[in-house]
């Protein structure tokens, strides 16, 4: 047996999601079945992080075991042509530690969200990112997201579906940028809560739109209440981007 | 009477490229039978530049002459409405002097062409980028490039279907970049040949895979003869993104 660690691009408009689902197609569904279709074997491919119906990632990280002899370079190369003309590549597999983990191993995940800041509907970004007509100030967001780095209980920005043990988390960054029309909110931490990063996005729109001062979400992440959400940001936007091991 | 420029941006998968077809949907189709369903006028929509089929535009620049007194802004918004599904989005709409001419009137046009230089397969950029396997030599290709700009006669790099009275055409700038594996190469000059650019870009393709010297562009070039032609890279990656007035 041999511990394959991938990197997995995807596109994830047309899934229910990462995780295998009854009702829908997933990511992790297409690449157990494209293991299956190489090796013969039924597996499970473990990921760094679960995502959403319409969330993308540039750099999912997860790892699978196989038992059949097969270079790394020719694992990934077959799992390519099995995931046609599914929106999933594998950009990099290479032979791990039988005890690496891709998510218990996982010392910390960043993700981008997307905002197209102007009036006019997407075109090619359509479902890569989320449209705000109204300009937002993204100085005054970039200054709210400081209150949100650091160790906090960040039940205002969990889904009432998260599976989390606790609350609490450290987030390491949070950063608001323009480029343009282009507005990206940048976020890492070891782990993150279900819902998390689109809720702080939704709640920084928030502030860009000045419905809300940096302080309001302060008092927002201090009440520990979900009902204290600005909003929760659109799917897709949001890119999962990387994970340190 | 007014006349209008707008600034256009089309996601060009959908259509048979910018020009009413016969046969299939086109940009300036959806474009004409928005503006008779604002205005009620049956209109001619010009544009700075034809594109072909699968071809993108950024900003495209256009105009269109309406009776009905509307402000730009309105224009503009109802042309948004009137667009969608298309993925085509008017993003500014301005009135200008009736002699201002979308095509004839622009001094300079360029393009953006977009490769993805990787094995795997696209996700997220299908039919937004060109993918390249094989590794390509971007320094080999821009220095190659540069043999290109200035005013030559591009008969090697043009369509046999071009209908453009010459052959000889000045390319103000064809410059060739990298960031991780995106390879950018980026076309700028008063007008160019049906296909100049992705014959210029699938020539320098050769380049950059060591099959070509930049010596042999060069060659390819003098011969005036599109049997020299390197290859006609694909539609996907090319992106019109500005003209100059």
């Amino acid at each position: 047996m041999t511990r394959f660690a991938l990197v997995v691009e995807f596109d994830g408009r047309p899934f229910m999601g990462w995780q295998r689902q009854a009702h829908g197609p997933s990511v992790q569904q297409v690449l157990e079945e494209a293991v299956q279709a190489v090796t013969g074997e039924e597996t499970v491919v473990h990921a760094a992080g679960r995502t959403d119906a319409g969330v993308h990632a540039l750099a999912m990280h997860a790892h699978v075991d196989v038992a059949k002899d097969i270079a790394p370079f020719r694992l990934g190369e077959a799992l390519n042509a099995r995931c046609r003309p599914h929106p999933i590549a594998v950009l990099d597999c290479r032979a791990v530690a039988d005890d690496w983990h891709a998510r218990f191993s996982c010392l910390g995940r960043s993700y981008e969200y997307r905002i197209v800041n102007r009036r006019a509907p997407l075109t090619v970004d359509k479902g890569l990112a989320w449209q705000v007509a109204q300009p937002l100030d993204t100085d005054a967001m970039h200054r709210a997201a400081q209150h949100l780095v650091g160790r906090h209980d960040f039940t205002t920005f969990r889904s009432a579906h998260c599976q989390a043990a606790s609350p609490v988390k450290t987030l390491d960054r949070l950063d608001v940028g323009r480029e343009g029309d282009r507005v990206f909110v940048r976020a890492a931490g070891r782990s993150f809560l279900h819902h998390q990063v689109r809720s702080m996005v939704g709640s920084l729109a928030q502030v860009g739109l000045g419905r809300w001062t940096p302080d309001d979400l302060a008092d927002a992440l201090a009440a520990r209440d979900r009902q204290r959400l600005g909003l929760n940001a659109p799917p897709d936007g949001l890119f999962f981007v990387g994970a340190v091991y």
